[in-house]
């Protein structure tokens, strides 16, 4: 060992010291609750994850994830709840499925949201005559035929639109303007805007799309109506539209715009669909993987939630073609109207309420399908331990990140909110809402070896889960 | 120092070893050509440079370069060639320029393009119905009202296309689908699109936007048909359609599409505006700075070439505000309809052939304003010598690369290729091709402290080579 390499090992290990030692000290609480054996006994199964991870990466699932994910969202592109060819794409899977010879397979019909975007137009006339990108909002209602002309207050958040005059926001187009910082945060002023500018008297409500970034990309989402409001029409428009209106208006200029928007909204039938690998010796006990399969309108989903959905898909696959059959049954559960408010995973927990005991552990991907490095856990100290104790398992794919969140994920926090442990794929996903919920979810944002990489490792968590002696505490 | 700090500089000392022999060899070469009293004077120039980057950087000057352009875009937004709305910001730029009391400006009249996009809508029939975002390109000519449907032929290069049986391409529509390398080698895909199409039979031709990148974002720019072709109609898609094409088409299946667009096409007069500060010993002598005023019809023109255009405006204004006159004149051009073929630049050369010998040295920013890194030059050895020299003086911001580069910048290469030397600012301009002719191009690309880096460089810059005591050689 030269100089050279001696010096940059000193500073390594200069840097790491202090990390070391809050990670040591966590290491040392869980081996106190798990204990040596059952340590043990989650290290053996590096064999079973070798095994996983040579299938998917460089055996005959290679390339799989992504050629069927492409597959999928090329044939059906955007899968709005309600529509015909969110149906269609849920009986693909099914036979998709099936050809995998996996057979127990069930759906459950729901009630869900069906929301039309017909024509929409944001159209500045004062200072300037400018079209804006716009989209509209879920739920949204329409504008009269000839449109809403109305002059523009803009506010930053829920506060200044409170201490606002009445007058000065009644007969307005309020648009709000908020700083994202992160997408659970600022998601609000989409999902409460119109409500809230509504109740001020406002005759239609605009929102900043809610995202760090964009290249003119209006992102739409869901929002809903509170009671006793007038209905008016809502859309996201970009971030350079807002900061153009917000200088504008900053120099004290007056701007004027024109909203026209058209939309329908009614009720259809859908189905959640659940796909059961049995367990070998506790099939009663799940370990549950999911993803939605609904998507918006605009793009084609192949990010939101066409790569959650496969690797979730991919789990119960891989395990059988593995010949791997766990203690207790996988499962993988494709959530449909998950963009209108979590509707299939409401149902789901409403019909299955008085099983819920049976759910040992409930995963979820709905936060994109990057490189994945670890999972965002919910559930008690020993139930962390024991997840954290499997993730050492993927040190060499850099993915034993234990995020502590009480509410991970988004379909899967209407069950672990009733006290059952799971966890959310936390992956690599810092461009995540540069895409979500534009025309941009496309197949362009998916990466083959990324999409590997997420089914191997999700499978294999399962598979643990599924198979080691202890079940996962509440 | 400790043994931390020994290591770092060690490593860092074996690191630049190779890198720095090189650079000593070079600079050993413009020593003896330079010679020790021309070096000298080069960098007796700090001070000057010290009092421009003190009034750009935390002076009165400090945010005016981004507050002038943005007061300029959101004015006035995108400012197509041949159009009113250009006029308007030619008449604005010249009260701009007046108010600062440079009057010593003249416009040149000349014949440009006046392309208006209609409505274009290009939509896939089969496999599926899908709407793609497109954008027509410069000059296209309509479809028919009806449109035109037709199957799509897929090539990623020229070859490709000349290799094909003439009765594979005829009555197709040809999607050109080049694979990204450089925006000078991949951009003929968009120029010469149309007119290798049409030469093979085809009835449309749609090439992938000359892009690394994408949010769904189609991106426009010019082509011109060739002499005895069939004028098609042309447009260019996203990434993402390009590669959804590309795999259904792949999996053997049929793509149709059908392309409506509208168009029409005339020309108007514009001009380029020349502004000059004088020369105190040599107002002959010519150091040109410039930008174009147009800009493509989507977006607002802030990137391309409103960054370009702000920074040449500032450098004139900051050696008024400053008092400082250097020996040769400070020329600023605002080139109009550089987005159809160089058309001002080609039209001022034509004009100014015979005093061309009075350019000692002309440069242009149309490749973006992001932080300065140096310039790429055109020129003989000592005139580059003479310009790494001056580069020098930037160490402390990070701007001392220079690039050689036989045709820099855009309206420039013009002049240029008759011996004329230049130079292009070179920046950080990474992103650049992400907005580059997109609805995108706005004042969100743009950076407040960047600008003033740009402007303090581009007007020191211009006022050392003006003000020295020799002339760039040829």
């Amino acid at each position: 060992m030269n100089i050279y390499n001696i010096c940059v090992l000193k500073i390594l290990f200069f840097l790491s010291l202090s990390q070391a030692n809050v990670i040591k000290q966590e290491s040392d609480t869980c081996q106190q609750i798990l204990g040596d054996e059952l340590i043990r006994e989650i290290s053996s199964y590096g064999n079973v994850r070798d095994e996983i991870f040579r299938y998917v990466l460089e055996g005959e699932f290679k390339g799989k994830t992504y050629d069927e994910l492409a597959k999928f969202v090329d044939k059906f592109g955007a899968r709005p709840s309600g529509t015909e060819v969110l149906e269609n794409s849920i009986d693909y899977m099914i036979e998709l499925t099936r050809a995998e010879d996996i057979n127990d397979i069930v759906t459950e019909e729901l009630e869900v949201p069906h929301w039309t975007r017909g024509e929409e137009r944001v159209t500045m006339l004062q200072p300037r005559v400018k079209n804006l990108s716009v989209l509209g909002l879920g739920r949204s209602v329409s504008t009269p035929p000839e449109g809403i002309t109305a002059e523009v207050v803009i506010v930053t958040d829920f506060a200044e639109l409170e201490n606002s005059r009445e007058e000065d926001i009644k007969g307005k187009i309020v648009i709000f303007d908020p700083v994202y910082t992160t997408y659970g945060e600022t998601s609000v002023y989409r999902s409460q805007s119109a409500t809230r500018a509504s109740a001020k008297g406002a005759v239609a409500s605009l929102v900043r799309s809610i995202a760090p970034f964009s290249i003119d990309s209006p992102h739409t989402g869901s929002q809903s109506y509170g009671q006793n409001v007038t209905q008016i029409p809502t859309a996201a428009i970009t971030l350079e539209d807002a900061d153009l209106i917000r200088r504008i208006i900053n120099r004290g200029e007056k701007v004027i715009l024109k909203i026209e928007m058209s939309s329908s909204y009614d009720t259809k039938i859908s189905r959640n669909t659940i796909v059961d690998l049995k367990g070998r010796e506790n099939p009663d006990s799940l370990v549950i993987v999911s993803g939605h399969i609904d998507s918006w309108d605009v793009g084609q989903g192949a990010m939101d939630d066409g790569g959650g959905l496969f690797v979730s898909w991919a789990a119960p696959v891989i395990l059988k073609r593995l010949n791997l059959q766990p203690r207790r049954t996988v499962r993988s559960i494709f959530w449909t109207a998950e963009e209108f408010g979590l509707i299939g995973a409401y149902a789901y927990e409403e019909k299955h309420r008085d099983e819920n005991h049976n759910i040992n552990f409930i995963m979820e991907s709905d936060e994109g399908t990057f490189a994945p490095l670890g999972l965002a856990v919910a559930g008690n100290q020993e139930a962390r331990c024991i997840i954290a104790e499997i993730l050492k398992l993927f040190e060499s794919i850099n993915a034993t990140t234990l995020v502590e969140d009480d509410s991970p994920g988004s379909d899967i926090a209407v069950i672990t909110r009733t006290g059952i442990p799971g966890a959310s794929l936390h992956n690599d996903n810092e461009r995540y809402f540069w895409f979500h919920h534009t025309a941009g979810d496309t197949m362009n944002v998916e990466d083959e070896r990324e999409l590997d990489l997420g089914s191997a490792f999700w499978t294999t968590v399962a598979y643990i889960i599924a198979d080691i002696s202890v079940d996962i505490p509440r």
